[in-house]
């Protein structure tokens, strides 16, 4: 087993052009034998939001707090904490927070991803 | 992409000889194209338990309110709101809500196996 407080892991930071006041977190990867997928967890302060682009593999997202919004090709979708999100793989996504707390999300990727 | 409430999925219940005032949701899985892995969330009431079992797949679990222990082979380990844990394929477990509240947490499985 391994059993883990997520404040307790060391933050990734990305601030930059593309992605905005984003945290991220490894939870569970290839690192402690998860070789099927990986659980990240990640903080997007107030007015941040991750980059807009797409990729080959799938998100299963799931909310733990804040308000935010998901955009996935032409659809907008608003979250909350108890909202699920699946990014099919290819769909162009972007996660926005829209709240004044930070929007904290776990999302979960293939293997064949990168764990952060 | 699939956007949902958890609360907007109809529970299954299972209350009997193992598993005590357990509610498992199915998030995101086959039938929304996820076909590496499923995310699922369990809400265990007070007092409640999951069944003490083991399988041959692994949880990935991140747990989203309340409190509660992890049972895994010889450990034990208390959650709450932010804690993850890795249950390897094959090890013995078992959740236990310790608190007041209903302990909520997300699970996700590999495609091998049932979904709830």
């Amino acid at each position: 087993m391994k059993a883990i407080e997520y404040t307790d892991v060391a933050p990734t930071l990305f601030d930059n052009e593309t992605a905005k006041k984003v945290a991220g977190r490894v939870l569970i990867g290839k690192a402690d034998g998860a070789a099927n997928f990986c659980m990240r967890i990640f903080e997007v302060g107030a007015e941040g939001n991750t980059p807009r682009h797409s990729h080959p593999w799938e998100h299963e997202i799931f909310f733990h707090s804040g308000e935010g919004e998901v955009i996935c090709d032409s659809r907008q979708y608003s979250v909350k904490a108890g909202s699920a999100v699946l990014i099919p793989a290819s769909a162009e996504h972007q996660i926005r927070n829209t709240g004044a707390n930070t929007l904290v999300f776990v999302c979960v990727v293939p293997s064949i991803a990168p764990e952060l």
